[in-house]
């Protein structure tokens, strides 16, 4: 299909695309003449996943390219482009490690995902993450006691062994099972977010009463 | 204290500190003299709350704003200062009414919310946001029936109604509960999110193995 017709289908505007091909996300189409590609199926798919990492995971263009070369790369494991994936999703933290509030924090994340049982890399960005929320609420007088946060802990195993691992572990071709796994990292961790905003905003009516219209 | 206290006090650099007072996230210290001004412990308060926001919460200057002016007014009902903090945290999503398919998803939102007895408001930004999440399943041939969001509905509700809820309902003066209930919701949903992926980051390293190191 010409670049219209490519535009057409994945609902992405041409000039976009366009910026994707400069941008090395979407491969070049294969050159007809000197003014004309032609682009197919995996064009369309991959302007889907840009689409997703984008619009649901607000991922950065230098984010989603390392996402997609991960995808793309079939020497890789599963379990790395899963991390390459999280490794986007978590925002740059850049802690002084002379700092000793930072360093406290840290071994309180390390010791409350080893409590958990929980294999996790020890360069994971997600322990950073972890600790600067600790951190916070430390600096709130809020509780940062296992007890206080296991029901979050317990409610990420839960939803991640009964319902994502599914998602994983569906048949079809690694192409498939690389992007299932990409999109529901990103989407489902949107959904979750943006439920508990719901779930909270009900709670509030509720307790506090809604303004009359 | 001076500018250079309140520095030590709060963790905040003094450039930091101007810029805040530039930008009104912070009110001005009492002037003492034509050179200098005294700050106090409302102004440590405040720089913890900026700190949070930004450092957590990834909200933007703008935003920061808004919460702030919605903390401090006194006239605002508790239920308009979280949905101040809600919309701060949704990202800006302006859908094209006139898509069919985004009509869709967003009326799938809507029956998904009020199937589950939750009381949100018509122009909540969080609609908008499940709305793209659910298209974007689609999009993908993943699954947006209820039971498959259920578990995360189930899982968000449970956590604001047994765990959530007693932070706002803590003693103290409205600034504390406002402040709590601020920090709550954006720490809280850090905690969750990056609760997430470290259990999925630990269940694919069980699944697909973790390499040889």
């Amino acid at each position: 299909m010409r670049i219209s017709q490519l535009s057409t289908a994945s609902g992405v505007p041409v000039p976009t695309i366009k910026y994707y091909l400069r941008e090395g996300l979407l491969p070049a189409g294969e050159q007809t003449s000197a003014t004309r590609a032609e682009y197919g199926e995996r064009h369309v798919r991959r302007l889907r996943l840009i689409r997703a990492l984008l619009e649901v995971g607000h991922l950065s263009i230098a984010s989603i390219r390392e996402v997609l070369a991960a995808v793309d790369d079939e020497g890789m494991s599963m379990h790395r482009v899963l991390g390459t994936a999280h490794y986007a999703l978590a925002p740059r933290i850049e802690p002084d490690p002379g700092d000793e509030e930072w360093r406290h924090a840290r071994d309180e994340a390390d010791r409350l995902i080893s409590g958990l049982g929980w294999e996790v890399d020890a360069r994971s960005p997600a322990r950073t993450e972890l600790a600067q929320a600790l951190l916070t609420l430390h600096r709130f007088g809020l509780s940062t006691a296992e007890a206080a946060l296991r029901p979050y802990a317990e409610a990420a195993e839960r939803l991640v062994s009964e319902h994502e691992i599914h998602t994983v572990a569906r048949d079809g071709t690694r192409e498939e099972a690389v992007e299932a796994l990409v999109v529901g990292t990103v989407v489902h961790g949107r959904v979750l977010d943006v439920m508990r905003r719901l779930a909270q905003e009900s709670a509030s009516a509720r307790i506090f009463g809604t303004p009359p219209a």
